[in-house]
């Protein structure tokens, strides 16, 4: 098995991840956050697979403590994703208390593995003689985290143990499947993602190729196991319905989908599947267009945690799972890396602002799994799930947030993310490697000035590529206080970046500042649950309303002829801008908003995102037009 | 004839205007075209007036020089219209040699006017026989602008001279019209709004009477005259064809209808015709919602220099005649001071910037009588015109701006226009008169953040009232940089404003921060010319497009996708926030725009306010939904 050749080098990719070691966030908004998730969520997670037998499993796998396996098939995962998150943590702030914790787990899985490098606690202590025969038990899923988890460990503390054994496993892989061996459909795709990210810690091409074969297994015929012979699920649940390079619908379980999207926009950038770069454009577009909540969540089914028909976006019942609101900001990160395309940025930033954000409350401690747009007041935040995939996915996710601030390619920053931060980044050119510090400044998501000072080797022409989201419609820049005209040659629009070329000056200045109106937004037509209805944004932000604020919510109408007073109220919900709608003369309060990501964080109440829309009389209509 | 029972005693208003000699206006925007205003407009408009014989016909009339009347048979308005220019100037900086020609041309005025107080040096001069024969023939009109200049230069300077003339005027009216005297049907309103003034100045209530009567006078059948016997024009042409209190429908010659409707919200705010209220409410909607161009100019037929049919709004020959403009802006003032209710202002505030503003060039010395939205590049302000109506109107208006910034009611200062300023305002409340010093900071119109800071005596609680224009679908205030929060009783919007009321401190500094992003408005469906076409907005300022900037407009498209860079080009047009329009994913330059105001002042070429309009494939459109 050699496909090395398909692989150019890393160098050779278009753009590359600012880690987000080098970006140290300094706002009011993400950094209590993860300073939330450093002393509640990541212990508190790790509390719970204590407590619920999850880490147990391991130690009773490695014959430290009798007794039958515990829970779910795929819960070994779990502990896999608290451990990533622990490592990114401990890249954040150095935690003796958490590392030691970690590697006391670490030992107990190293001892789980078995000597061919296979680990699943409960194939191991359950039904050992049942491996590899159901492609849907997440053997590969399970093993993908723990490759994951020990890149994120090795990285952050030098120890490879839990490295080590990911590696193990990734070789046990090789030996079993691939080209000549037997064939694999992952039921629950992560596998590749894992693999990837294995060639880049490594180096070894080999891991590549695997995931590579892994993607191309899907669509032949090959699956087979629980959910390919559950007639309401089979092969397209897992995405098994045709090969991948042919996919043109989302289908199936939404999460499996991300993950597996992502993957093959990996190996689009490694330059190993080039093939699959239309397949990725359809699938974008589809769920984009018609397969997407306003907050970024996708998948509106709970039957089969995905997708089910186009404009199918039901509020009250939507499923949109925490992890597949973080799977659509991995796999448009992606989109992004291959293309430079600000769209994929956009899409990215609606479901981390909303979507994936939602599914952890301020406290840290308490997760949504399912995340409505309406709730009667049943909906509320859980500390733990039997399933418990999405609190571990926030805990992997809110230390990694500062990896999509910036973005550098051959003489280019990519400026992403608006987020108070300073940065340390190397800008490949043709004399080499620069390295600038980047001091951002800014009340994002409050506000939509950006100011950005920069540092450090400046010595041929470079490009600073700022992000103008879809929704700044209108905005202003300038570099040292003086404005920038675009379309000169050394300033010019696109892809959705305002690209700034000249050779930088330390100390230069860079201000943008994008116009941030409240927007009053509808559905597509097409979407029968908020036909006349109207939904409000500001900025990256869904707002919504909860009847803490409103009293009952059957009443609310809104429209785009509502008014409203911006009100940034430092004690509220962590600090947030309420938006407080009036009726055109203003007269009349018609309903107080506050971001979606904050809902449920005060009593128990109704909540909706999209508003009745009522058309007032054309009285404060001016002229002959509407605004 | 005694109808003085009928008039309210003036505190007994609800709202007053504070004098534009009150308000010292210190931007960038106003300021200089004030000052261009005395330095250029209002002496060349005096030399135009002497070149033109308007002012030698004074001077023919009082046996000074020989010579037959020269020009159109309202000349002398333009006479008057030009010294109650000069007279405001005065109040802004003493200027003794414009005093100085103001005086001589006053004394030609008063040399002029016959002993009976008759004055109109067309009929002296050359028809004196047919005095009061023919209603078309602007005698009132005349005499009206009269009175109100006799006010103003009476009021700028103390001397006497022209008010008495307007006064013997106004007297020998009394002694010939209203109620047991002759019928007569003013065929160009003015009087009426002068009759008032000098009521206003006087105190003498008869002026209020007679003004009264000359409105009753219409549409009961007493008109006569040219215009009234031409079959295309008739009655509705002078507003004759139904009493006043029945009008429902704007028709006939716009500024005629401006200077009426005006008079009417004055005799209502008087409290001597509160039956007008409901037939002005009408004749507003109609016009904001029917019969009003995007710029807030109205009559859209150069034959009638008036309204047509509701929707009939034709770019490239709107007439929209400067006069109408400025009318708007007088009548709609009036309709704030008689309900206190912001959307008036509205309107009034997008007639100021933009129909009335374009009708004089940068430099002050060019004015458009016709004020186009599209251009084929043949039309231009001219220096002057033979009916040089709207250059005078121009130069009795500019000086008055400051004017309509502040109003004050009981106990209540309402900040109707943003305008960076320094004022003394008196305002009324329960324990007497307390008198007021505002500091206004703002880059207004460029930027929607203003402060005002309130000095002076605070006794009792006084309200606070800011105007939240439509356009500002959001924005945010604070008190002290404590953030307002309405609907508490002491802060709570209503009739488009912010209402702040408490013992106000001095140094008390209010912040109100309008989002002002760019806007694309469509026109209501049923205008013929605006169909499948955008116009593009900024806070109170419509946009519009050169040649002169963009080659060629025929191929120009915008969108409500079009993204636009905002930019304060300080040396452009004397200081313009350009606008420059890209396509959604921004490679591609759509569009410059620049203010419609300083249209016409560069290179002759194309212009348009309203574009195709394309509709980009979705490939922008985030999520199931359109923004």
């Amino acid at each position: 098995m050699n496909s090395s050749h398909l692989i150019r080098d890393l160098n050779d990719k278009g753009l590359f991840t600012v880690p987000f070691t080098a970006v140290e966030i300094t706002d009011a908004f993400w950094r209590p956050r993860q300073e939330e998730h450093r002393t509640t969520t990541i212990r508190l997670t790790l509390d719970k697979a204590e407590e619920t037998g999850r880490i147990d499993n391991f130690r009773k796998a490695a014959g430290w403590i009798p007794g039958e396996h515990v829970g779910r098939y795929y819960n070994d995962s779990d502990v896999y994703k608290i451990l990533e998150g622990v490592a990114y943590t401990l890249q954040h702030v150095r935690d003796e208390e958490l590392e030691r914790r970690a590697d006391k787990v670490i030992d107990a899985i190293a001892a789980a593995q078995e000597r061919d490098g296979y680990i699943n606690t409960f194939f191991t202590l359950k039904e050992p003689e049942k491996k590899w025969t159901d492609m849907t038990l997440h053997e590969t899923y399970c093993g993908g985290h723990l490759i994951e988890a020990g890149i994120a460990y090795a990285r952050a503390t030098g120890k490879e143990k839990l490295l080590h054994a990911g590696q193990a496993f990734a070789d046990h892989l090789l030996r079993r499947f691939g080209p000549g061996g037997e064939h694999w459909v992952s039921g629950h795709q992560e596998i590749e993602l894992a693999l990837t990210a294995l060639y880049g810690y490594t180096g070894h091409a080999r891991y590549v190729d695997l995931a590579y074969w892994f993607l191309e297994q899907r669509g032949r015929g090959h699956g087979r196991g629980t959910s390919w012979e559950r007639e309401d699920f089979g092969a397209a649940y897992a995405q098994d319905d045709v090969p991948v390079a042919e996919l043109a619908q989302p289908l199936g379980h939404a999460v499996r989908a991300m993950y597996m999207y992502a993957a093959m926009a990996e190996l689009v950038a490694l330059g190993v599947a080039p093939e699959y770069e239309s397949a990725l454009a359809r699938l974008w577009e589809s769920i984009v267009e018609k397969n997407m909540y306003i907050t970024g969540g996708i998948g509106p089914s709970a039957h089969n945690e995905g997708f089910t028909r186009d404009y199918d976006l039901p509020n009250a019942t939507s499923y949109a799972e925490t992890c597949a609101s973080v799977g659509m900001v991995l796999w448009n990160y992606r989109m992004f890396l291959i293309s430079g395309d600000g769209r994929y940025m956009d899409v990215m930033e609606r479901a981390l602002y909303n979507g994936a954000l939602s599914g952890v409350s301020l406290s840290g401690a308490r997760f949504f799994y399912a995340n409505p747009l309406e709730s009667d007041g049943t909906k509320h935040r859980q500390e733990w799930y039997d399933c418990s995939c999405c609190p571990t996915t926030i805990a992997r996710f809110i230390p990694s947030i500062g990896k999509y601030v910036y973005a550098t390619g051959k003489g280019r920053l990519f400026v992403n993310l608006y987020m108070q931060s300073a940065a340390t980044v190397r800008i490949p050119h043709t004399g080499g490697e620069s390295r600038w510090t980047l001091v951002q400044n800014t009340m994002y998501p409050w506000d939509g000035q950006v100011a950005l000072t920069l540092d450090g080797e400046f010595s041929e022409e470079m490009t600073v590529s700022l992000r103008l989201p879809t929704w700044a419609h209108s905005w202003t820049a300038s570099i040292n206080a003086e404005s920038v005209a675009p379309s000169t040659g050394s300033s010019y629009l696109s892809g959705g970046y305002l690209h700034l070329r000249r050779v930088w000056t330390p100390g230069d200045r860079i201000e943008l500042n994008l116009d941030m109106p409240v927007r009053v937004v509808s559905a597509h037509p097409a979407v029968e649950d908020d036909r006349g209805r109207v939904a409000v944004c500001r900025g990256p932000l869904v707002y919504c309303a909860e009847s803490v604020d409103n009293g009952s919510l059957s009443d609310v109408v809104v429209s785009d002829r509502t008014r409203f007073l911006r009100r940034y109220r430092p004690m509220l919900l962590g600090g947030v801008v309420e938006l407080t709608g009036y009726n055109p003369g203003g007269a009349r309060e018609v309903v107080r908003l506050i971001p979606y990501y904050s809902w449920d964080n005060r009593e128990p109440g109704e909540m909706r995102v999209w508003f009745d829309n009522s058309t007032y009389e054309p009285l404060y209509v001016s002229g002959a037009m509407s605004e």
